[in-house]
């Protein structure tokens, strides 16, 4: 049986081959994304992201539990963009999961760093949700490890980005300040039981608030204790109540796929043709001389060989 | 008198304001850069990385004040990738660096943080690094706030890159781990006079082991302790090294620009003349719609498009 069609049928092994071919960024991985795409759009994908120690991974566990009570399979992408750093942290998550690993045809895990190829991870990472999509999981949950900018990009992508936070980590502020709540559909106060939570509480309420005639969706805040199991139930509720909401206004398949995602896509391509040798690696090793001699500047190098394209 | 003339004479307020336009990526930018590009490759660019809290801005403030001391001029560039979230961090970088607020015409800093665009970061800080390489400053140090994969990429674009730990951080051997070494051309252990010094030394002193036959330059460890301006001078003696030891080897002009380089460009242009309209948003929009209907999967879609470019 072809590898696609053993996808399609849902089979991990098969799956995990396919992911592992994306990402190594094998041209034959692209090949059969062209196939599967057709299947997808039926998995629901959720992002989860926050600073390290706010708990995330308990609490994307502690869903995972509710998601399975209701009969839904799960897939999920754990992404760290700084892995050369963090490789630690990235363990910690794995060994939580473990809950999980008795449970593989319900839960399916994977990891994503990157591998020097930072460009290629919010691509890499929508299309393993492609994988498991096709694949049929119902739920798809997107946790980030690392908290950069790719991470929080790649959150974004998913239809209910969660964003979590802990009182008394001293970012509640900051991260409120710095822009996290465009990011936001749903706000989630970990360690609920923690001093210092009705603080973090009235800053989110303040910011929500201020933010809030500009949007049509106004973001939750979920309290929960995800290492007691507390609030989860009421925040998957909230998660279905978004999805309603995307839905009801057919906002569900505008964030399905975006122009943002393309322009993401073409960027991945064009590097890989001229990797490839497509656009003639001794062409542009003329060009960078030119550019060393100071013969010519960068930018009229790159312009000058899409304007030839006709880009 | 124009803008590329002030530049050249080294006229701060107008490098301020090309890297502000560098910053909100507007066209102009580029055309700027374009004309002073012919004026760089003079001053040389050092690059620091590594885990918050090791003390990476007290060992640049302590760097700077050598440089200084022989006559240099310096260019800082803070590079943050997490902003959102690490909006703490900045600051307090910021306010370290006040120290050489009142040597304005000696060092000229700025903050590069992503606006919601990482891909255009790297981009953008070289942008920054020839602005203030064309006007003068004869030593650059790129300083990373974050210590994620873009950080990692900024860093190795310098000339010297230097990666900085403190003992008994728990990072140590995760950063060796990781594959930090091929990055490190020279290593900081700082907080020397703390405790566990040895075990990092000795760590590190193995993994270089490890590495060695695989590389021409083989990598220094010094001992610092930046809040008591310990060990600096060596250090800058150590890149002073390894300057010596690319320019003897030819090695610098290559690592001026490379293919990397080149790609990122493009992949930059290539993404503002599709925003820009160039190739038509009714276009690219009638290809995402196609994209949701299924009626195409979107790497088709991007490689007829590169296609019809003949890229």
């Amino acid at each position: 049986m072809e590898l696609v069609e053993k996808i399609l049928n849902g089979d991990i092994a098969s799956a995990a081959r396919l992911i592992t071919m994306i990402e190594n960024n094998r041209e034959d991985a692209a090949r059969i994304i062209k196939k599967i795409f057709y299947h997808t759009g039926n998995a629901y994908i959720i992002g989860v992201t926050g600073s390290p120690g706010v708990g995330k991974s308990s609490l994307v566990s502690d869903m995972i539990n509710v998601f399975r009570k209701r009969g839904d399979t799960v897939g999920v992408i754990a992404v760290d963009s700084s892995s050369p750093f963090s490789g630690g942290a990235l363990l910690g998550d794995r060994i939580r999961m473990q809950d999980h690993e008795v449970d593989p045809e319900g839960v399916f895990m994977r990891s994503m760093a990157t591998r020097g190829n930072l460009g290629g991870l919010s691509s890499a990472t929508r299309d393993v949700c492609y994988v498991m999509d096709a694949m049929g999981r119902d739920v798809i949950i997107i946790e980030t490890v690392g908290v950069g900018q790719v991470e929080l990009d790649i959150v974004n992508m998913a239809y209910t980005s969660i964003v979590v936070i802990a009182p008394g980590m001293g970012d509640s502020i900051q991260a409120i300040k710095a822009g996290i709540m465009e990011i936001g559909d749903i706000f989630v106060i970990n360690k609920a039981d923690h001093e210092g939570v009705d603080a973090a509480l009235s800053d989110m309420e303040y910011m929500l608030h201020i933010g809030a005639d500009k949007k049509e969706w106004h973001p939750e805040i979920f309290k929960t204790v995800a290492t007691e199991n507390k609030g989860i139930v009421e925040l998957v509720e909230g998660i279905d109540k978004h999805r309603k909401y995307l839905e009801d206004n057919g906002l569900k398949s505008k964030k399905f796929y975006s122009m943002e995602q393309l322009i993401d896509l073409i960027k991945k391509r064009i590097e890989k043709r001229i990797l490839d040798n497509k656009l003639g690696k001794d062409n542009i090793k003329k060009h960078i001389n030119s550019i060393l001699k100071k013969e010519i500047d960068p930018y009229t190098v790159a312009d000058m060989i899409l304007d030839d394209a006709g880009l």
